[in-house]
């Protein structure tokens, strides 16, 4: 049986060998939730950067640059990281240099991976029905939040391991944690999350909109992928 | 409100500032279980060590050596990881050289800590007493293996972190992950650590008594802490 592992924050990747492994990054709020829709509204191209100038510099080449930092717009940047900022008929063809807290960091370190996807609830079935075809085994990397596990990627990872529970066996106990958390939140994930130290953040930015949002399952049937450090799809 | 924090694998403890704090050392699993059942039997202190040498030569300095690599007892050393040999008359007033796989590391990488203390089931109650009328944030440090997350240390974060909910606030969400997965969990333990890697690891060793035992709520009203790098009682 092949094996799904949940990496729980990108500070635990070097406990991982990911060599031989399809890895999922998952950043809910919002990274991953915005690259995907994205893509789902005709973007050509996403480039991620870890570090924030090295992304401002894809201007000069005709890129549009898109991020955060603490969950605001960097200054001087084209778009921020609300998935609402990703679905305008401007999107189609666009090549995107995009920075954020943890989710782009998560993807620089998930770089060594025989492949790297992305997930977010917006793709979910996108993902599993891909991993089930696929002959790799699984690391799910949560981007959590500056290092810190947090809710609602876990819970990606669980709603994962749930799906694939009769094809991938859990590889440790982060996604038997997972599963078990998915399980208890499922039936109202925004009550669930509503605790959430990030939800909380986010709230305070009254974004309250965006966290429904990337809350919806299923809504578009993309997986964008690494190739050469670029994420198409 | 005082705060209560989880800290899911010792590899995660440079994203906490402990210098404040009271961390709770945990590792069910069974260095910690095994430390209190120690004092609850008259051990006069127990002597951390990270490291497997350090540890074998306070043979010399009329220290017993306890332990294990792997789960199994070190070649040489007096005594293993179990509860069940810290039990008998002979553990009055010994001084005690303990090495394990993850416990003692945890209780390294805390040492920067305003205070440390031993927590397990064994002696929830004293743990949680304690941290109710003491004056400091809590950091409950989980031992994990190798650095992976794990259930049984998580469960008795959570157990803390219910405990104490109306006088000590979750500080990020793996508390409110720790405390979820309690509340799932506390009816029938064992069962729900059942499929957990390191309860499959223990029963492979054939140590299933050690697993029930460690899982015993308040046996022991005792509360090791550490002082000058030595854990007394």
């Amino acid at each position: 049986m092949k094996t799904i592992d949940v990496c729980l924050s990108p500070e635990l990747m070097h406990l991982y060998p990911v060599h031989d492994k399809t890895v999922v990054v998952v950043d809910v709020l919002r990274a991953t939730s915005c690259m995907v829709t994205a893509f789902a509204h005709g973007a050509e191209s996403i480039t991620p950067f870890a570090n924030l100038d090295a992304c401002r510099e894809m201007k000069l080449k005709g890129y549009i640059t898109s991020g955060e930092r603490d969950g605001k717009k960097v200054e001087g940047f084209d778009k921020g990281n609300s998935p609402f900022e990703y679905m305008s008929d401007d999107i189609q063809g666009l090549k995107i240099a995009f920075t954020t807290t943890n989710g782009t960091m998560a993807i620089e370190k998930s770089k060594g991976a025989k492949e790297v996807i992305i997930g977010s609830f917006l793709n979910l079935n996108a993902v599993a029905k891909y991993l089930l075809f696929n002959e790799n085994n699984v690391l799910v990397v949560c981007a959590g939040w500056k290092g810190r596990v947090n809710l609602e990627d876990t819970l990606f990872a669980g709603a994962l391991v749930e799906k694939l529970k009769d094809y991938l066996g859990p590889d440790c106990d982060a996604p038997l944690a997972a599963r078990h958390l998915y399980n208890i939140a499922k039936s109202d994930m925004s009550k669930f999350l509503s605790e959430s130290s990030h939800v909380k953040r986010l709230n305070k930015l009254n974004i309250h909109e965006d966290f429904e949002f990337c809350l919806s399952i299923d809504k578009y049937n993309k997986l964008p992928r690494l190739k050469n450090g670029v994420l198409v799809s």
